[in-house]
């Protein structure tokens, strides 16, 4: 399979209650051994974000999206940040 | 953001035609700031699935699902693989 490595930033300085961020970040990656066929990319975004969007409340602004197509490889990266969810007391 | 790196694993030996085999790879991580708040990660993979199932052909068996929950990094990874495309003539 592909080589992810999922390593959790440094975390930033202390965050006020305001300034907290959730992150949720995607990426996907889709090996074509033949080098030939469609990656369907653009559709899988289309519907993993509205799969998104009906669980977390994001603003469009805050959706960072980066596609890479290959003919042997195609990649999709998906970065959003919302405000934090407020700590249960 | 997360610091995720794509590589594509080594190539393996020559794939005959029947043996061509794609994969997709998907991977995705919540952090939460306050390390409070849902995950979501059991309905975002349940229609993450339905998204991919609706543009590949996919068999359930080929479907490896990994999920790693906590309060405030929770990732799921999903591996496919499936028949590769037949080479474009």
């Amino acid at each position: 399979m592909f080589g992810f490595s999922l390593r959790s930033r440094r975390k930033p300085a202390k965050q006020s209650a305001e300034t907290a961020r959730d992150r949720l970040q995607i990426l996907l990656a889709h090996e074509r051994s033949t080098g030939s066929g469609p990656d369907c990319l653009p559709e899988l975004q289309r519907d993993i974000l509205a799969a998104i969007k009906r669980h977390m409340k994001i603003d469009n602004d805050a959706v960072d999206i980066r596609m890479d197509r290959g003919d042997e490889l195609s990649s999709l990266e998906i970065n959003i940040e919302f405000p934090a969810a407020e700590p249960s007391r």
